[in-house]
This record gives structure tokens, sequence and C-alpha cells, in this order.
């Protein structure tokens, strides 16, 4: 009654997660690869759709997402549009999304099984993945589908994921600034040892490397890392803006904002590139990676309809470039313009 | 088995919404109403979560909220804050929060109608209310219980609901920036017709008539009004900040936001305070008005649990203060200091 990813995966000779980009994430492949997959799909009648009807038999279908109990920083909002899109799209596909606070992982565990006995949620999304995170274990041990947003930062998993390709972010970030005829191209970032900020640093330095030709040393030199306070940032980018950098791209929109306002009070004027394409970023006028959050969830919804452990997938984000800089960046220094 | 609200009120000569400010609002009363209203209280042992458990059975209730399919505004940043806040109370007190998305306000109605007979969601909450607004005719005709965040604009309803008080707090703001020694504080508002709009205008007017002896048509000259969008703002503010104004009191963060960056744009530094105290507010440094989001919750619970009609109750926003404002304002020009 259909054939799964695996089915087109050993039809193509490929693995599962580059059957899954094929279909998702298409720019990710190499031109022969791509044609290669999609003869498999077109000879093996794969359909995600189909695969989604089949499990889930007509029941209502309720996912459980665990959000903060209360907000108010800046970095929280791309948690915040990705339920927005998620809940939209589920919607869409006649499930529903529930809801749910935890004081840690151990008690999202806990809460999980809860709404599980109880019937409130039969399916679960891990959001906020993280290095030693117990949470996919302890779901697998006790049975509960489920999906993460959020790569495993460990052993290769049994569960489907879905995260985006920062460092593709950050790469499409430097490369436009270095097209646009910047050459020393900072970068602010988190302390070291968050996966996800190491993953946006390597995005830059590859770009960097290949382009200048710059050197680990002199890469480390045009970096700094702090945490993601736009106070903290506009302190800790001073040094770098005094320096010779003439662009920077930024690990988080907070971190951009920070420079910005660095570079405002030392009266320099440089693009800065910020991540997440927040309000703050809207609402200043600055370009900024955005997580395509659109796209995860869709993504998601298909892991949750697939079988487990089927779809891990990277999606790639977009730079969203604007050209209206109102505050500290003059016109004729903008950073990239619209391809 | 326990007393009702409405059996306080009898008891205290006073009415629904009376008791109800008494236990959740209590500023907001005369003191010896209060003591009268907390006397009755005390004869009758009135409790509200008695009365919740009394009503609920022992089930499990599921709350049903509408979301926005997708969101990138800095104002829909106030509604996920409650979201967060709502969902970490219900789950304290053993409830469940669904979200789920609608295309208009009748197809909210449809989706809540269905979400009832699939008995996804036993209860639900109306979110930005407004003039004409058919949704709570219609659930009330459909017995289904319900409570509104935001208060009716049109005749007494029959449904309890909960609001910010948005002239109780930009008056707090206007007397902050006069008790600081300003004299002319005007007002960046939105458009005339919205009726939190309207309402935040006439704390800001009420409060400079009291203070300033400033008549309607001196008030309309320092009103700019103009979209919730910041660069929108950076425009309708540019006038007001070229005249004789020494602050500025707005309906949003997003505008004031934009008058900062108009007051930068001309040279100029006077202190501007906001309204939501969103990320933009903590992240660029402004003072700005909480709308209490928790505690609207705490009350929406409460109602949701109550007798239906019961609970009719405005939650006092509170000023969140900062003094380090870093951008475009001057270290001795930085508004209302914390008291």
């Amino acid at each position: 009654m259909g054939s799964t990813l695996a089915d087109v995966a050993a039809h193509a000779g490929v693995s599962v997660q580059t059957v899954s980009n094929a279909l998702n994430n298409p720019a990710l492949l190499k031109q022969t690869t791509l044609e290669r997959v999609l003869a498999s799909v077109a000879a093996l009648g794969y359909s995600p759709n189909l695969q989604a009807k089949r499990l889930r038999h007509g029941t209502v279908s309720t996912i459980g997402v665990r959000i903060e109990p209360a907000t108010d920083n800046i970095a929280s909002s791309l948690l915040d549009r990705f339920l927005h899109e998620l809940t939209g799209r589920a919607d869409a596909r006649g499930q529903h999304v529930v809801v749910f606070t935890a004081e840690s992982d151990d008690d999202e565990v806990r809460r999980v099984r809860s709404l599980a006995s109880q019937r409130v949620a039969d399916r679960f999304l891990l959001t906020s993945t993280h290095a030693d995170d117990t949470r996919a274990p302890a779901l697998l041990d006790a049975g509960l589908p489920f999906v993460a947003f959020g790569r495993p930062w460990g052993p290769a998993p049994a569960h489907s994921w879905v995260d985006v390709d920062g460092a593709a972010g950050t790469r499409e970030a430097t490369e436009a600034l270095l097209d646009a005829g910047h050459r020393r191209v900072g970068f602010v970032g988190w302390p070291i040892g968050s996966g996800s900020g190491d993953d946006r640093r390597r995005g830059w330095a590859s770009a960097m490397q290949e382009r200048t030709g710059l050197g680990d040393d002199d890469l480390e030199a045009i970096t700094v890392r702090c945490t993601d306070l736009l106070s903290d940032a506009v302190d800790a980018t001073a040094p770098l803006i005094a320096g010779d950098v003439d662009a920077l791209v930024c690990a988080s929109d907070a971190l951009a904002a920070g420079a910005i306002g660095a570079a405002m009070e030392a009266g320099r004027s440089l693009p800065v590139i910020g991540f997440d394409n927040t309000a703050l970023a809207l609402g200043i006028g600055f370009s900024s990676v955005d997580q395509s959050v659109g796209q995860v969830a869709d993504a998601v919804l298909d892991a949750l309809d697939g079988e487990p452990g089927a779809v891990t997938m990277l999606v790639t984000p977009q730079l969203v470039r604007r050209q209206h800089v109102r505050w500290g960046i003059a016109p004729n220094d903008r950073g990239p313009s619209p391809s």
C-alpha cells in the first residue's frame, strides 16, 4: 500500500536523508543525484501524503509541543513564529496542536507521558535539542511517537528530525557581503560550545577562507563572542568596530542590533547582517537570515506522518535583504543590494 | 456547595464586577468598598478555586485559543507572551491549551464548534475583540463556554471578559513624564476608531488636561496618528519632533521605536515611552507600559472556571521604567527615573 522513504533510498542507492533532501531541499544535492532520486520516486510511486493518510486511519491526531512558561526575550520569537506556522499547517491537515510547559527536560518527558496517557495528545515535537539531550532516548523507550526540530548534537538517533542549516545561512550572508565588495567581514557569535552557534560561525568561516584566503588565526582575530543580549553585544563588538572590519555577520538579531548600536556610538556605519529575521530586524531595518520556519513546519508534519526515523532533513534558510536601513547606516553603505 | 460571585455581590451590595476587581485588582476600588467586599467574601466563605473544582467534576479541561497562522510583526508578540503565560498557568491547574488558526471570525466560530464536537477542546478564549464582533453572540447561541480577552466594544455582554486598562497605562506614563519636569508631552497613536488605540489616547489626554490645563485643540496639536509600523512612525512623528514637544507617549512599542528613530534623524534627544513592553523596548532600551499578561491569564482562567458572565475585569498595566537608553537618548535626558 505505497512505498516508503526507505524503499526509495534503496532503489536509488542513496541514504534516506538524501531522499528527504531531494523532496524537500533539492538545492542541497548534485544534479545527477537529484535526478536519480526523483526517477526512483516516480518509479515506485512514492507519496508522503498517501503514507500519512494510511498511517492516521482517519483519526484526529493532536501534536504536543512544549513552550516556555513565560518569555520576554528576542530569541524566543523564533519558536513562536514556528508555532504559528506549525498550527496553521496542522489545521490544514485536520490535525491539532496542544501546547504545554515544563520546568526541565525530565519534567517535559513526564508531561509528555501524562498527555499521552490522558489522550490529550498522541504525537510530540521536541524543540531546542542540545548536547546530552535525554528526552529523545526517554521517548523512544516509552514508545511515544515524536520528531525533533533541531538536529541531534550527538550519536545518530533512531528518530526523525528536521533542522535549519545555520552554516548555509551565514555562508549566504557572508558571500552577499563579499559580493558587494567588502573584504574584512567580521563575525559576532555566542560562546563556543552551543551547537547552533558553532554551526553558524562555521558557515561564515568557510566562506571567508574560500574567498579571502584568511587562515584560522586571522578569522579568530575578527570574531567576537558574547551572550545573546543586545546590551552585551554593544560592549563586545566595540573593539571589533574600532578595528578594520568593514561588515559583520552575526549569529542572531540581538547581536546584530547590538553591533549596529556599537557602530552608532563609534560614529561608524557598516553593514550588519543578523540571524532569525525577527521583529527587531524588521523594525530597525537590517538584513537577516530567515530560518524558513514554514518549510520546517511542513517537514515536521511530514515526518510525524511518516515512519519513525525516516526523515533527517536540513532546511536551507534564506537571507532577507533590507536596503532601507534608517538608523546609523548611510545610504551609500547599506551592504548587499537585492540581486 | 460554596457561594458564588453573585452571592458575594448581593451580600456586599455591590456589582459582580466590583467583587471581581476586589479579588483581582484591589487598587481600582476605594478602601471602604474594598473592605466591605472582602468582609462579604470572608463571611460567605467564597472561593473561586473551590467553585472551579466543583464545575469541572475532575475531568480534564482543554481551552481552545485561536492564534494567527503566521506572524512577523511586533504587535503579535503581546498575544504570544499571553499564550505562554496562559499555558504555564493552565498546566499548573491541570488544564490544557490547544491552539488553532482561522481565516476569519466566522471561520473561528466554525472551528470552535468543530473542536467542541470532536471533544478536542471544551472551553474557549476569544482574543482581539473589536466593534461589531459576531463571535461572542454566535458562541452564546451555540451554548459553548468561553471568556474574552478584550472588553466588548459594544452593548453589555452576557459573557465574562478580562481586559487591560490601556488608559490607566498611558496615564501612568504621562504622569511619570510630567513628574520628571516635562510639560509638552506629545502623543503618537493609531488612526481614530480602534477601541484600544482611542482608549490609550484617552489616558494621556486626561492626565495632560488635569496637570497642564491644555484643551482639546491644544492636545490635538501635539497628537500624531499613523499605522503601527516603525517606518511609518519615523515619518509621522518627524513634524512633532521638529516642534516643541519635550517627551512622547506612544500607543505601541513600534510607534515608540519609530519616534526614537525620528528624533535621532533630527539630532534631538527626548524621552519616549512605548506600550506593550516588547522585545523592541527591551532591546533598544526605552520605558514601556507592560500589559501584565500574567495577571490577565490568571483572571481568564478564573473566569473560565466561574459562572458565565460573572467576571468583567480591567487589569491595570504597569509602566516598566528603563534608565539605560543607549541609542539617541543622552544620559541627562532619560525621562522618568525609577521612583
